[in-house]
């Protein structure tokens, strides 16, 4: 998707060779065009698989999921970090291992949010070592649902998550895929288009 | 709102005199078209007041706003309420106190995406006693960044948040009022519009 590939060259810093900063329009401000332009790209991508509900985790993943909702039609449910006063149903969890934390976390979704007759979106702002969305995918079967596709705003196709999601055999769309961030430089995964 | 107020009568459950769940269409699951209504009547609400950013927390607070940010074309700011590893500049901070959960916790922004400037429109999804919409005020007055208006989904008007957001002086404009939880029911405060 090239208007998100110019935001992530002009806005973007690269932190280190493992951690880009998107922090002016994804991860802390959000630019909600950009972020309906996104939305608008998971629907075309996936408006032949039949989804019916869309899945990504709080926070970051909020915005690219409720534009890609709006636009597909569907409820979107985020998986919680945390625990909530009023989230007092039956729990479906996770564990996910943080690389860059190396802390483990538990992520819930309430079993009354996902139908057995589900075929879902996950929907997530990065993928690196793919632990996130392998747990939403995880919660996702735990209810008896489908998962019918992986769209991922930004990959960081240098770690090893796209390969573990690949290994599912489910399909992922990531709308700008990054082959290095060595040098201080962005440098986008040269796509070969048949 | 009546949208709003249908829904929430609909789909809402009163899980104590004081606790409105609404977890099926803000809190876990989000119904995006009505995240969009609600973006379009915060926006019909400020469009005179020249706001150039919006203010919200995460995680619920993020769609409505984005919706709003949208409608108005202003970016969208939310607060984070842990530590993150990107978020490495100067913070603002602020101190809040949950009397549902009865413990303190701190609320950060990046200096950076707040100037002396902005005009700011504060979202949240719910206003009880009001300490959330004061740690972002508080926020977004550090940064030298003016308040214009205070944008609520849900406000619990028997609780004291309302009172003390109008002692700021701060217009405030919650979508649904409810005047009470007794009795397991939701009762909507009666606005009388001159």
């Amino acid at each position: 998707m090239e208007q998100l590939k110019r935001k992530i060259e002009e806005e973007g810093t690269v932190l280190s060779e493992e951690v880009l900063k998107v922090d002016s329009f994804l991860n802390h401000q959000i630019d909600p065009e950009l972020m309906l332009a996104v939305g608008e790209e998971f629907s075309s991508l996936f408006q032949g698989e039949g989804v019916t509900k869309i899945v990504t985790i709080e926070s970051s993943g909020i915005a690219p999921a409720v534009m890609a909702g709006l636009k597909l039609g569907v409820p979107v449910v985020f998986a919680r970090k945390r625990q909530s006063l009023t989230l007092t149903d039956n729990l479906l969890t996770a564990s996910v291992y943080s690389f860059t934390k190396k802390t483990e976390s538990t992520i819930a979704i309430s079993a009354g949010h996902l139908s057995e007759d589900d075929n879902v979106l996950v929907i997530d702002d990065f993928l690196a070592n793919g632990q996130a969305a392998k747990g939403l995918v995880s919660i996702v079967e735990q209810a008896g649902a489908k998962v019918c596709g992986i769209g991922i705003v930004i990959e960081k196709s240098f770690q090893h998550g796209r390969k573990e999601l690949d290994e599912l055999g489910i399909r992922v769309e990531s709308l700008a895929r990054i082959a290095s961030l060595k040098g201080g430089k962005v440098t986008f995964l040269q796509e070969v288009r048949s």
